[in-house]
């Protein structure tokens, strides 16, 4: 049979573990794939940087032109990341007549549209099973097995950097500023760790989920997004105090023909499948219809990891199969966009941390103020002072019962004007 | 486009919930699908006896050669169960030309072999996701999403049935009499529970799971395999004591070109993720040679989760994606059939409980004879014992290091036979 010719552009970390399995393994691949697989170009600004895999060099390009213009390249396996020029050169290869697959969420959740219109006007596929979840085939749940349901919700860990530095701080009790420089001693944060920790990773990765799961919705800057990089231990203590871990949540859900979606800390209840990830472990559960909860988990991000995501697409693609998924579950079609849930329709519990001065009638004033917005509470922490200590700022910790968005929000404004309320307050939802 | 004809046979719990979902949710079903779906026969044995589901009385049969012989049935969902007449209507229904979905284990632990030539020869495909683990998307996972992988094992919790019971056992502390009668009072245990309880439906799915990941190997019968009809509380608590907890696991892996497989109560440690499963939910976790671990979740049985599994498989076959899958990836082919693992060739840790005599050399009796067979120990529990009870029979626990099983079979029959040993030793192995 026809080998499928293969172009890659990018030869980082995840390139290269490509690169090199396609070159290492390719009877395997080849067979799984039912044709033989040959990699004709790989990509690269600098031909003479050193990788973890040893290239041909009569594949290495500089020039994206070499590939486009190569009638034997198929399929197009776009690592670049970020938005330009891998937009471009996906929009140019579909032009061109090529199958594309990527790893880049950031790219799809901005221009998944564009992307995925183009596609279709050229008769090809996109694959995007390594933009979610690394190993984990998340993308192939929704779109294909659970097709039978209609999903109601997605509760995920999605950003691996951020979870290693909330379980750091959980486990050995350590700031959030020496976690993180453990995790960019150990390689999983990057210099500039901003896109990680500030939950805008998470982010790109709950747009894609909650396009397969829900169809066209909110655009990606919609989604509501606080990343851990604020986290106090202390909060986390609390949370472990009162029974839960916080964890870097990505959440969406349909309710009412409006999808809700948001990334925040959010507090998780220690027993719940969800609070014993740990590490750079991803999980994602799902909710449908029919099935009920499942949950995927494995490691999130990394060059191994991804690299069975992108070549499960390839295999896929070299059968045919990614093509009949494309055009028969018209995926990202612009079709009936639900609205996004406004914050007054939203109801959740909320953990709530207050810096107050140690002096009579303060909870009173706190718990009118919240009684006054329909807020209730659940449970209260104050520890005991030393009485010397009275007047000194003191936290007090108040878990609410399922209380509206808007009105939690009004009633801590309210709060923190308070004089006897000493600094910003704290808060997070809790995961049902 | 031209509907496709289904036949379901059998209208049990399972049944009628597809039944009712192709029925009130066609529409759904239909638009992912690619083409109206149509229900045309129902076989059932007692049209009579009451079900879930309303069905229209020109679409109930109960005889089989209805459907056979109707060329608009293009599809057979088999939900019968057991050995026959389950196999001859599988093998029937592909004689004629009719693809096969079906959910059950027994008839592909058994007969894979047969059915997968069958349906070869007839140019027709057998899709079974919901063979294992219910609504758990894990038959795709193996034969899809991980094809870029050598699968290296498989640990898994199969039986929902059992888990709920050691849960209960557990968490309630009772007695394995107890917690049977609690699942059989709210329906997850049947009045004769033997299959779930002895092991074997959990080592008909892990022979599926087995053939999958490591091709044709060892035999279901050749599956060593005990269930958790004679665990007693007491190893439940040990284990506890010890940072353990026990779930009936079913393990196959791959070494040396031996596939080794194993069904039985298992020490899994308590951080580990399996140990966190509880109630009726199964899970799997795969480890591959690329991917690293992946965990599957979700509730393994009931009518809905196993409904959503074979709609997948409808709407998998009715794109055209299942047949692709069945073709190309030469599922349950004869070829290479790799040998059982012997017993003399496996290692693993193990838990053991001896009930001597509490008189003094007893310890120093049992920890030769271990010696002798090269198995060394790691921990040691025997709780204090009132001094007026000294002669009386005392359970002592022992971890051991990894050990090679054959050695440890031999050491415990020869402890077994020692005049302080009151009764028969208890073990169990302890999951990596």
């Amino acid at each position: 049979m026809e080998p499928l010719g293969i172009a890659l552009l990018g030869c980082g970390t995840v390139g290269s573990g490509v690169a090199r399995l396609l070159l290492t393994e390719n009877e395997r691949l080849s067979k799984r794939a039912g044709r033989p697989l040959r990699l004709r170009w790989v990509l690269v600004r600098d031909p003479s940087k050193p990788r973890g895999v040893a290239l041909p060099s009569d594949i290495i390009t500089t020039d994206f032109r070499t590939v486009l213009r190569d009638p034997q390249v198929m399929v197009v396996i776009e690592l670049i990341g970020g938005l330009e020029p891998a937009r471009h050169f996906i929009l140019q290869s579909l032009e061109a007549g090529k199958d594309v697959i990527t790893a880049n969420k950031a790219v799809l959740a901005h221009y998944g549209d564009d992307i995925f219109e183009t596609a279709r006007r050229y008769g090809r596929t996109v694959a995007f099973e390594a933009s979610v979840g690394g190993g984990i085939p998340i993308i192939a749940a929704l779109a294909e097995e659970l097709a039978a349901n209609q999903i109601l919700s997605i509760q995920a860990i999605l950003n691996g950097t951020s979870n290693f530095i909330l379980t750091q701080m959980q486990e050995e009790g350590v700031s959030y500023e020496a976690a993180l420089a453990e995790a960019q001693r150990r390689g999983y944060a990057e210099a500039d760790p901003t896109l990680d920790v500030s939950g805008a990773d998470a982010a790109h990765k709950l747009a894609i989920l909650s396009r397969l799961a829900f169809g066209p919705g909110p655009s990606v800057q919609e989604i509501f997004c606080r990343g851990i990089d604020q986290l106090q231990l202390a909060d986390l203590r609390f949370a472990q105090e009162l029974g839960y871990t916080i964890k870097l949540l990505a959440e969406a859900w349909l309710q009412d023909g409006q999808v809700a979606l948001h990334v925040e800390p959010t507090l998780i209840h220690r027993l719940a499948p969800l609070a014993q990830v740990r590490g750079v472990y991803n999980a994602i559960l799902v909710r449908g219809d029919v099935v009920g909860q499942t949950l995927y988990a494995g490691r999130g991000a990394g060059q191994m990891p991804t690299t069975s995501a992108i070549l499960a697409d390839l295999i896929d693609l070299a059968i045919g199969r990614a093509q009949l998924t494309f055009r028969t579950l018209r995926l990202w079609e612009n079709h009936n966009r639900l609205p996004l849930r406004p914050p007054e329709r939203i109801r959740s519990r909320f953990y709530l941390r207050i810096t107050v001065e140690d002096r009579p009638g303060v909870i009173g004033e706190v718990a009118t103020i919240l009684g006054k917005h329909q807020v209730s509470i659940s449970s209260v922490i104050q520890h005991e002072a030393l009485d010397e200590c009275e007047g000194e700022a003191v936290p007090v910790v108040i878990m609410t019962h399922t209380t509206n968005l808007s009105a939690f929000r009004l009633a801590v404004a309210q709060i923190d004007r308070l004089s006897c309320v000493a600094a910003p307050s704290i808060y997070y939802p809790v995961a049902d």
